[in-house]
């Protein structure tokens, strides 16, 4: 495991009272504000930025980015705070630039289906404006994000399987660069081959190319039909078994996801749900009426034969609402269930043929250590996720978690799969991201990196070591 | 419109020599098989390379490239030679480094719905092997294209609109660099968050950063049922407004392509098709037997309120093969309309909600200019060609073909459109890339050329200036 560089670079005064000349009340340096953006959901200790800018322009962005070139100094873009993997952690110092109030929507295509937004936009407040026009936008990473830190770290979740990622579905992108300069990549047309794809190098770069300001999106009609379901299984394999047959037979399934006995349980806990607490899969379907019909029935056919009992249908928004709040409320709720405890989640995808093979054998693992744990899974995609819930002031508790955590992406990567589905590398899985890629992608990455931002202010340390 | 770099760069004696040394007979320099390399199917005029070798594995390819290197001369990337923008042309001179010859399908996945393949497989040989297996492989440009220079083109064609372009559907790559070394993209796994998205970058990049030796692409089960259909309209605007249409409804047709009135005469005339002579669409859709009938009986009822008529049916693969020979040979035939004519090619595609008036204003320019010209499109994206046929002994012909080129392409960017949806920036675009992406854009991409390709080998004198 290769950690982040923590070399500290402080900020000159002069940089510090230029900040605070353009943005006054917007500059804050109180440690409670410091100590807000310095912590995201990942379970790292690292001391704060130096001060927080909260940006209401790209203008601001592109000053604050001038600046801190000028002198050097880390730039971390903050927008929701919700990220798993470190990347706010200001491991060098420096800034953190806030862009939740470039919340605007900026512009409704229904005709194109496209969507242009502000980065600080979230994807729920995106949704409840889009619904008056009968659209959607499908990525759902479970929390409530910023749609410029989706984009930043390639986020997917639940609908991926049928609407894919982050990836498929920015069109374009504002950015601002390390030096300052404002650039738009792509256009609103659903296809181009207009020189390198900038966008999507962006896109997952986890703000250490370019700061984010706007995002266009790809919408969707809202579904004609939409149908949920459960079902539980004697076992996580029988489970597993059922998604794969899904996946292999290309049933359109808009959302394919697992809970194990164990999330089920805390999430009974935590919202009185009174579910059955055995491995479940939850799954959704969108389409025509009759189409939805026709893919419920196939699905429903194969979990009978694999063992699934109490098939439950949920066709009505509060019925729904109810399941997906359980799916939603899954990591709180684990966390919850070891007071105290911290977190330290994997992601690993594997192909869809490997996914019995990567969770089975990872359960067994963890089941072996002893260690509390549960496991969700975007299973439909070939991702999951087990979350060990560790006694921070145990260090034997994290020391078994990482080598957990550890054999389980070799493996994942033995089997032709990535260390991170969608949480992104960020301070810990640099020695992964080496594993996954080989020196030489890595060795490429980071050329770009030097080339463009040569100071290494873009939220230095994160993804790989300079 | 700027103009690409056109200063030789000589190749050395050592070069050479080191090449013959290493690839024997497959190294030439006759002029017959340098003439074949230095043309592809773009209307421009350059001397040839000054040497051609053939690749037989990843180790040539990083033989030559390190060599190159060594030497500082350029490397061009031969895979079947149908590009349309000049991308194959020795503009600076080198070495054209031709991959067919690196042609195994290396590992099918049926389970998990990948392929790998060497760079110079074609798209008809994938589909060959394929079908054995009940599975395909759907973006088809027309020309039986190499995979890797589709990947290096970020090529699209029919069946787009339901499948995504190559940007969707490589998962990965093998690469040689322009120092020779040789790295892997991507993973096998649907989606990953790991670190800069490599394969996307690679992809459209048209050999300027790296040569693609491998190809990990997404396939897809045969559909169950297939169907194709023609409809003929009053109007090119009614077949235009009929697509719109069905796009706005969100029906997923797998195909949905306009060829014009004189596109259709020519390709009666070539293959002696009898079809009707007026603007056409040409649609195919793919699913579950109910579910194609019910995309069918909508599309019809949107075509006959627009004035489509002569609604025909193609379910057997016969008659689909007839109409797609159609739509394939629209090209070649109508070239071959004028004989001697050189044929200058638009690319454009902008949002659906703007493509009538795209359509409509370009084809009204091109007839009160006079050329002869012919219309076909990828509808369903928002993307189609204009080709005019000029006389190349007529220089005002070439004059007034750019000139209404030029018009259409602003018209697309101020619709917020790109200049190419799907052939690539090549030679003679450069222009309009800079006006399309800005330019903070393309100094972006600059920067990441240089930082790859310090030495400007890689097919240098493409998609911009240095």
């Amino acid at each position: 495991m290769h950690d982040a560089d923590y070399r500290m670079r402080a900020m000159p005064a002069a940089m510090l009272q230029a900040l605070q000349q353009r943005f006054g009340p917007r500059c804050h340096t109180g440690l409670a504000m410091r100590e807000q953006h310095g912590r995201d959901e990942s379970p790292f200790d690292v001391p704060p930025p130096e001060a927080v800018v909260f940006a209401e322009s790209e203008d601001d962005v592109a000053f604050t980015l001038a600046l801190a070139h000028e002198h050097s100094v880390p730039v971390i873009p903050y927008g929701s705070g919700t990220s798993l993997e470190g990347h706010l952690l200001a491991v060098q110092g420096g800034v953190s630039l806030d862009v939740s109030r470039m919340n605007k929507i900026l512009l409704i295509n229904a005709e194109d289906l496209t969507v242009t937004v502000q980065a600080g936009v979230t994807r729920q407040q995106l949704n409840a404006e889009l619904r008056h026009a009968g659209l959607f936008f499908p990525i759902d990473p479970g929390a409530d994000a910023s749609l410029g830190g989706m984009a930043a770290t390639r986020a997917s979740g639940t609908n991926a399987v049928r609407y894919g990622t982050m990836r498929e579905n920015v069109l374009g992108l504002g950015a601002v660069t390390a030096q300052g300069q404002v650039l738009r990549t792509g256009t609103r047309a659903r296809k181009s081959s207009a020189g390198y794809d900038l966008t999507r190098l962006l896109v997952g770069s986890e703000g250490t190319l370019a700061v984010i300001t706007e995002v266009c999106l790809r919408i969707y009609p809202l579904p004609e039909a939409v149908s949920a379901a459960v079902c539980f299984f004697p076992t996580v394999d029988a489970a597993v078994q059922t998604t794969i047959q899904i996946i292999q037979m290309g049933l359109p399934i808009a959302r394919c996801e697992l809970l194990d006995a164990n999330t089920v349980r805390a999430v009974n806990r935590h919202d009185q749900l009174g579910l059955r607490e055995a491995p479940m899969l939850l799954m959704e379907f969108h389409g025509s009426p009759s189409g939805v019909a026709e893919q419920a029935q196939a699905v429903q056919e194969i979990a009978r034969e694999l063992g699934g009992e109490d098939f439950d249908w949920a066709s009505t928004p509060e019925a729904r609402t109810r399941l997906w709040t359980a799916r939603h409320h899954a990591y709180l709720s684990a966390v919850q269930s070891k007071p105290g405890c911290r977190c330290v989640t994997t992601d690993t995808c594997v192909p869809i043929s490997r996914l019995a093979e990567s969770i089975n054998t990872s359960v067994a693992e963890v089941e072996a250590a002893g260690l509390p744990y549960f496991l969700v899974g975007h299973v439909g995609d070939g991702n999951f996720h087990l979350g060990y819930l560790i006694d921070p002031a145990l260090p034997h508790e994290r020391e078994t978690a990482e080598r957990l955590s550890h054999q389980m992406v070799m493996r994942a990567l033995s089997l032709e799969g990535t260390c991170t589905g969608e949480h992104g590398i960020g301070l810990h899985k640099q020695g992964f991201l080496l594993e996954e890629a080989g020196e030489p992608a890595v060795a490429m990455m980071r050329s770009i990196k030097q080339a463009l931002d040569p100071r290494n202010i873009m939220n230095p340390g994160k993804i790989f070591q300079l």
